[in-house]
């Protein structure tokens, strides 16, 4: 195989034009590789190129690397084929399950030595090669999945790659990474969707009452169906195992409200067992990293009353500079019939007081 | 009843001095209306007064209007002592349940004409009257909810007090009210305990791949166990009812999943039943509103990377507002192991085009 110093391969073929395969071909492009773009839709094909994501890929010429960036579904299908066009490359995917597709990888007797399964976490709401952009994966996780029998030299290359398009890579196995993602992505999914669902038929007058908290967890539940559909399908095991443990602690939670709507009926244990609820959640939560991945941390948060109008966020964002104090996350909270905002500013605690002050010196209504 | 120009109360007696009851206090004492304090805690009530909430209540002395922001599994009693105790005022409160204390008073014999029932949308992180502030209603919804028997006098007074804090009067019946809480509210709330609870045992690694939509999701699980243990409880009904349509979805997408992990066995309309659910999840999402309660509006979204360090979003936020674009939105995505940020700004459509072009002007790096 060849590579340059950085130990990028000379030639990649991307089969597959749509977001991620185009901003593959693009980032590539940046770097200097040799990309050929193969879609099975010769429009698809023919955009991707126009774009600049690479050359539209003829025969079965040689390549070093194939990225397979097909859909889920048949994802294991179009790596099989592509690790027999090209006995002599590395074949890596960017499907967002892995156990399934190897299985039958595996089951057809495929040469795995050649073959590193990969998931970038990155996405978009918007698809096709049109979305597509070089810096997509800036920043990200990208999960690879070596088998015992994947080589050591597969790994290298392609763990060059995906660090050439600016993502973090995280190795697991197959089983490791659906685990993972069903309790991270999948069921969290599941869960806007149940309760978005919810909202279908209450009057206007209820959904007028939706505040931050509702916003927040539904905000996913506008997802393709298409695509969930294949995905939540695609990793049906992972995902069984975990809405299992959530349908086991919702009856439980319902049995205890139960106990309690009876009036006047001693309920022993129900205010515990909602408690421990709401007190399991609190630890699962803290366990989520802060920014950049480092621990999480707790940050205070300065409310600041924003008028409605050009600028004043701004305004806002250059008096916070000016106080030379870092903003770590930044929300602004909807109010419901004013003509003002509320801006939250989360800082490290050691900076809230001069915050504070630094924004009242400067005008600012802040809810400290 | 001694009322001025706007319809507000001479004299207004505020029971229970924590955030609510004391930030009540400090907006209509802002109002000139004379506040008086009472509180079980001498020590909570002393603060109040000291924050300059009002005056200290030393007797039954006669006051227009009882605004109890007890907690809600005392606040029925609170209530019908306060109706008691001032047989000439209108009373209030401002519990987030509603059914149960109206029903409690009612059984009790109560005076209902003098009664209207209320329950502010707001809230904070903390609690106490250090938190108060005379802001805290503003731009936020506050259901009255008065039964057939209350006054017309009564739901004057108390609306021209709530619309002096601030907020946006709804009128709804208690049921009503307890239902659209359940669905808007405290039904998201169990659902972001649930998911977070899975988090808590899964390995490092797995947590360290969780993305913008675990953390939307989860963020309220960060919250109290104590006082939602008290909210649910006192709201079981309601609960429990759209509970059960939840495990009901939840079951049938089980199923709809279990059948898909037997490989090679058709599994006919589980596909289409995983579709169904992710579907109406976007039906019940588009229904919540935009800002101000507007309909909800379509924006787009242009994401910039932002440099993490002092006074970059500002002027982001500042070139925004050079371009004459009003920035409708704003999240902060953060990136994994990476000393950059993506701003996701939302725009109405028929501005993304200028900004995109404004901002690469000035050097963005512009994810369009």
């Amino acid at each position: 195989m060849s590579t340059d110093a950085a130990g990028l391969p000379g030639a990649v073929l991307v089969v597959g034009t749509g977001l991620l395969g185009a901003s593959v071909g693009l980032a590539l492009r940046a770097r200097g590789v040799d990309v050929l773009l193969a879609d099975p839709s010769p429009t698809a094909q023919a955009l991707a190129r126009d774009l600049g994501a690479g050359r539209l890929a003829v025969d079965d010429g040689p390549v070093d690397v194939v990225v397979v960036a097909a859909p889920p579904d048949v994802v294991a299908h179009v790596v099989a084929d592509a690790l027999a066009r090209h006995p002599a490359a590395v074949v890596t995917d960017v499907a967002s399950v892995k156990a399934g597709p190897l299985q039958a990888l595996r089951r057809d007797g495929c040469d795995l030595r050649r073959y590193v399964g990969g998931h970038p976490l990155a996405g978009r709401e918007r698809s096709g090669a049109v979305a597509a952009r070089a810096d997509l994966f800036a920043g990200r996780p990208w999960v690879l999945t070596p088998t015992p029998e994947t080589s050591p030299d597969a790994v290298r290359v392609v763990t060059a790659v995906v660090t050439a398009l600016g993502a973090t890579v995280t190795v697991m196995d197959a089983a490791e990474h659906d685990e993972a993602v069903a309790v991270v992505s999948h069921v969290p999914q599941v869960a806007a969707s149940l309760v978005a669902a919810r909202l279908r038929e209450v009057p206007e007058q209820a959904v007028a009452l939706a505040g931050q908290g509702v916003r927040d967890v539904t905000r996913i539940a506008a997802s393709d169906p298409a695509l969930w559909t294949q995905i939540l399908a695609g990793n049906a095991p992972a995902v069984v195992r975990t809405l299992r443990e959530v349908h086991r602690d919702l009856a439980q939670l319902l049995q205890a409200l139960e106990s309690l709507t009876a009036p006047d009926v001693a309920a022993p244990g129900a205010r515990g067992a909602i408690a421990a609820l709401v007190a399991h959640g609190n630890e699962g939560r803290a366990r989520i990293p802060g920014k950049h991945g480092s621990a999480p941390t707790s940050y205070a948060h300065v409310t600041v009353l924003v008028p409605d109008s050009p600028g004043e966020l701004a305004r806002l964002l250059h008096d916070v500079g000016e106080a030379d104090v870092n903003l770590e996350d930044l929300r602004i909270e909807h109010s419901l019939g004013q003509p003002v905002g509320l801006a939250e500013v989360a800082v490290v605690p050691a900076a809230e007081q001069r915050l504070v002050e630094a924004l009242r010196e400067r005008g600012w209504n802040v809810q400290a």
